[in-house]
């Protein structure tokens, strides 16, 4: 693995990613001062008060000097900022993002930041968690972990091969793929498991009998249920910037429920038992390869 | 809490939850001899090694001299069971079961013990996982659980007595309730998102593509499916057992679903970010009350 040290970072949102990011490459002494930008002045002093950032600034101010800055806002966010960052990016500041979905990202780096589309590697750390916010930031958070990149066909190898550096610093693996692929990846091992958690939860939480229905919620439930806990915010931009692809696996699994329900409904155990047992024997194989 | 000791109990399945029954009475003292008895001699083997029970017998074998008899095998074999037991069972001997489902056990019990449904007391005790067998069984499994006793109408209060005593030597919370109003509890907070996550693995494990897929899947996706890694003939008897309730949860959901799908259709953020704050807040309520 190369090495290499940033001597100044910009931060644009510090929350449990951009948090971990900065936390990680400041354990690896690979980044000199981290400079966090973001909505919340009270969020921010809790970073810096927990060392995730030594400073914060406005955006112009953080963009001042800074090698490389990461977006790690909800997507519905980044044209504002990206606009924003325009006037003032120097031309050798790398400009890579943390959100889950990456078509929108690629287009709006292209739209946004044309000047500096070579220099723009649009990325996916895959290290959520339901909690969120300063607070939850771990230096650990990307060991072995995958973090995809999808780069512009404009994107320099060199601003790719730093980002990658920068992330295998951090103890995670990188992956590269397409965005379209990214995208249609995500919605179905992702994206739309979230939806279906939150569809869940908040279906029982109408009943007039939530509170009985809830006493008797065990550990299956908490489990199945503990991705509705992500941030609402992130995963509506989410949702609507991966818009196609979520309804496509929607529908995939709309379709799936009502054969299940067709099964159900007659009676017929056997196709029941051959879901139920495939779907285990894929999960366990899955965790358990080899 | 009273307390009470069994001579002799025999328990019909002898996997996690029989197991961890023999386990915890053995832990508390409240047992004198556990008779296994099951389908698979190796299973009871291994149960016989590892202590959970103190000897196998035939069905008619362990009824003799026997205070209690535990079904902890899947619903679906419970009637040739209880016919098996009728002629065998002393005026006595308590029955009682562990099945995910109570309005099916009501009726067998009913049906298959018209003799004995005095002592019958159909039970569930909430601490499913995905593991299964005689190796998953642990002492310490139903402490701070509930277990909800359904009584028919003709179970006598020694009987349920006795087997609510039972529970509570087990560490247990005994609750009681309904038979309908368990099964259409239990179908919301537990037999739909079983069916929900088979649903999604099985989904993905079809696809051409689902190496790459289970490749990128992380922690929710992980945490989403456990439950999809539970028995599926348990979960196919469950399903059959439960079919009116679990078809009228899976119909709801499907509404739910298709009003999700509505909203992100039309790029409506506003209806995604009140689901999700929903099911966000209500889970955290759940999870941390008052």
């Amino acid at each position: 693995m190369s090495t290499a040290r940033f001597e100044r970072i910009a931060i644009v949102g510090v929350g449990l990613i951009g948090g971990s990011l900065a936390l990680a490459l400041k354990a690896a002494g690979a980044v000199g001062e981290v400079v966090g930008v973001g909505r919340d002045p009270a969020s921010l002093q809790l970073a810096v008060e927990h060392g995730l950032i030594d400073r914060t600034a406005t955006l112009p101010e953080a963009l001042d000097g800074c090698d490389l800055v990461l977006l790690a806002t909800p997507v519905g966010q980044m044209a504002r900022i990206m606009l924003d960052m325009a006037p003032h990016l120097s031309t050798h500041t790398l400009v890579t993002d943390a959100g889950s979905t990456k078509q929108d990202v690629v287009s709006l780096m292209q739209t946004c930041l044309p000047e500096h589309v070579a220099n723009c590697v649009p990325a996916h750390p895959i290290a959520g968690a339901e909690l969120s916010g300063p607070l939850a930031a771990r230096a650990d958070l990307y060991v072995r972990r995958n973090v995809v990149l999808c780069p512009l066909a404009e994107t320099s190898p060199q601003a790719m091969q730093r980002v990658s550096t920068m992330w295998q610093q951090c103890g995670a693996v990188v992956r590269f793929m397409d965005a379209a692929q990214h995208d249609a990846t995500f919605a179905a091992v992702s994206h739309l498991p979230h939806l279906l958690a939150y569809a869940l939860v908040d279906m029982i939480a109408r009943r007039a009998n939530r509170d009985e229905l809830f006493s008797y919620a065990a550990s299956g439930f908490r489990d199945f249920t503990r991705i509705a806990g992500s941030s609402p915010e992130m995963w509506r931009d989410i949702a609507l910037a991966n818009r196609q692809a979520l309804l496509a696996e929607l529908d995939a699994y709309t379709l799936q429920l009502a054969a299940l329900r067709s099964a159900l409904d007659a009676g017929n155990g056997a196709d029941l038992m051959a879901v139920f047992s495939a779907a285990r024997a894929a999960r366990q194989a899955w965790l358990q390869p080899g």
